[in-house]
C-alpha cells in the first residue's frame, strides 16, 4: 500500500464524528480553542528516505525542523513550539549526537521555535518526529482559490531534484550550479516569514507548501478549490536548462516533478499582486507569478507550451531510496 | 550515550531563554495560552524495543496511544487529540496495516481522543510517534509532595515484568497468572479517568505515571519534591509471590524495577485519602496506599523490610531488547 492509500484508509476508519479527519486536507490540523486556534502538524524524518548522501547530523536535525516549519508557515501560522521525538541508533557516536543537538539548537534560533519537549529512543535507523504547533485566528487553506487569480511561488523549483541527480546518478554540473543544488538539499530554507506576513495581510486566497513537488502542490490547490491551473511561466532556476541539457534530462521534469522543495505556492487576486510583491521585497524575497487559475476543467493543471496546452501529470514525491 | 545523558545534553544545549526545557521535568510540556494551557506530550513507539513477542498490530497501535494517554492523564489532563506519525515497513501486508488502523480506531474510542492528523512514512522497522494534547488550567506536578503525606498507587505492580519473564525467559506460571501478566503487556489500561478526576478534586499534591517502573517513579517524586519516600506496603499483585518462588525470582524486584507499567503514583494528604478512595471506588477502582513521604533524607526511597529500612535502587526502565 502506498502513502495515499494508507491515509485514505485511516481517514475512512478513524474519522471521529466530532472531528472528521477528512476535513483536514491541509498539512496541519486546526483545533478551535478559546479565541485562537491551535494549529499543529507532525512530520517524521526517516534516515533512509529523507537524508541525501553527504548530509551531516546538524543538517539532518535542521531539516527535520524545516519540514514542520514549512507546514505551518505555508499556512500563515508562526511556529511557536516543537516536541522532538528522537530515535537514535546504537552506532551513533557521541559526537554525532552532539552535532544533531547543535542542529536543533541553531534551527530553533533560526526559526524562533521553542523546543518544549520530546523523548529519546533507540531505533534501527535514525528517526526524528517533530510535532510543531502555533496559535492563530485562521489559516490559509488549500481550497480557497477562485478562477482568474494569479498563481505565485516564492522561488524557482528544480534545484533539489538536480542535487539528487548529482548525488545519486553522478550528473555533471558546473561549480556554481552544483553548490546551489546541493545547498537546496542540505540547508533547505523555507520562506517562513513571508508565508506569515502574506497571510497577515489577508492577500492569498489559498496556499500550500511544496514538499511533494510543484505538480502535486498545484493539483492539491486545483482539486480542493475546484479550479483549473494554467502555468505560463515555469519557475526555472538559473543554470538548470544548461544542467538538464548536459545530462540529457528534461528541465521541466526537474521543475515540476522533483520533491524536497520548500517553496510556497499561493493564489492571489490580480489587484493585490503589487502589494504582495512589495511585502516580499521588503523581506528580501521576490514573488514569481507562474500562471493563472481558470474556472474549468476543475481539478486540472496545464502548462502552456508553444501556444499549446500540455497536461501536467499528477506525480512527484520522489523519495531517496 | 544512554537516554538520560542525551536528554541532559539536549536540556543543556537547546534550552530556550524564554522557555527553559529544564523547567519541564514532567512527561508533558505546558504552554500557557489564553485562559487555559496547552498540555502536550510526544512518545515514540519502536517495534524492537516496545513490542513484546505475540503482540498483534491492533494491540501495538493501542499501546502507542496508551503511552501518551498515560502521560497526560497522570498529570490530570483529559486527552483531547492526537497526531499519529506512522513509519510502516515494506514487509507489512495490507491486513497488517488494516489491523493497525483498527487498533487506532478502537483506542481513539476507548480513551475519547480524536485523531486529528499525522503522516505516513516508510521505515526499516515499525515506528509510531503519538503527539497528544489537551487543554487544562493546571497539571499535577512531580515536585509538589510535602513530608507526611500518603504515597498511593492506582493498582499493583509487577505483572508486566512477570509477563516479559514468561515470554522472553520461558518462566512458568499457572494459567490465571499467565493470562493476567500477558494481558498487562498486550492491553495496558491506564486509569486515565481516575487521574483526571483526582486532579479535578484538587487532592493529589504530586503525581507521575510509572512507565519507567515503580522505583524510578518514586525517585522522581522524591527528588523533584525534596522529600524521602518510605514504602511500607509494596503493591504485589495476586499470584506474584508464588510465580517468583516457582521461577527462582525475587518478587520485590519484579514489583519495583520492572517497566511497561501504566499505573499512576500520587502523594495525598492523609486527611483527604478517604475522599480520594471514594472517588476511586465510584469509578470501579481502588487506591492502594504503599507508604509515606518523610522530610529526609531528601531524594531517597526506602523499603521497610522486617523493621529495617532497605534502600531502593534508582533503576528500572527495562527495554525488550
Amino acid at each position: 500500500m502506498d502513502e495515499k492509500a494508507i491515509i485514505n484508509l485511516i481517514i475512512k476508519k478513524v474519522g471521529h464524528p466530532a472531528f472528521p479527519i477528512s476535513k483536514i486536507g491541509d498539512d496541519v490540523a486546526v483545533i478551535p480553542f478559546e479565541k485562537q486556534s491551535l494549529v499543529i502538524s507532525s512530520d517524521m524524518l526517516v534516515y533512509s528516505t529523507d537524508v541525501p548522501p553527504g548530509m551531516n547530523y546538524s543538517q539532518i536535525a535542521r531539516k527535520s525542523i524545516v519540514m514542520s516549519v514549512s507546514d505551518l508557515s505555508s499556512k500563515g501560522v508562526i511556529p511557536y513550539g516543537v516536541l522532538v521525538s528522537l530515535g537514535i541508533t546504537r552506532s551513533m557516536k557521541r559526537s554525532d549526537i552532539e552535532s544533531l543537538i547543535d542542529g536543533f539548537s541553531s534551527a530553533s534560533n533560526d526559526f524562533g521555535v521553542r523546543i518544549v519537549g520530546g523523548d529519546v529512543n533507540e531505533t534501527s535507523e535514525l528517526i526524528i518526529t517533530c510535532s510543531m504547533f502555533g496559535f492563530s485566528d485562521s489559516i490559509v487553506k488549500r481550497g480557497g482559490a477562485h478562477p482568474n487569480e494569479s498563481v505565485v511561488v516564492s522561488g524557482p523549483f528544480g534545484l533539489p531534484a538536480s542535487g539528487l541527480k548529482i548525488l545519486l546518478e553522478s550528473a555533471k554540473a558546473d561549480k556554481r550550479f552544483k553548490i546551489n543544488a546541493l545547498n537546496s538539499l542540505y540547508v533547505p530554507t523555507p520562506p517562513f516569514k513571508l508565508g506569515v506576513e502574506l497571510h497577515k495581510s489577508g492577500i492569498p486566497t489559498s496556499s500550500i507548501d511544496s514538499s511533494d513537488g510543484l505538480a502535486v502542490s498545484l493539483y492539491e490547490i486545483s482539486e480542493q478549490s475546484g479550479v483549473c491551473i494554467r502555468i505560463d511561466n515555469i519557475p526555472v532556476p538559473d543554470g538548470l536548462v544548461q544542467f538538464a541539457k548536459t545530462n540529457n534530462l528534461v528541465a521541466d521534469e526537474l521543475v515540476l516533478y522533483g520533491g524536497e522543495e520548500y517553496e510556497i505556492v499561493w493564489t492571489i487576486p490580480d489587484e493585490k499582486f503589487g502589494l504582495a510583491n512589495r511585502i516580499a521585497k521588503r523581506m528580501g524575497r521576490r514573488l514569481m507569478p507562474i500562471g493563472r487559475t481558470l474556472s474549468k476543467p476543475t481539478g486540472s493543471v496545464y502548462l502552456t507550451d508553444g501556444g499549446k496546452n500540455k497536461r501536467v501529470e499528477r506525480r512527484g514525491w520522489m523519495h531517496l531510496n
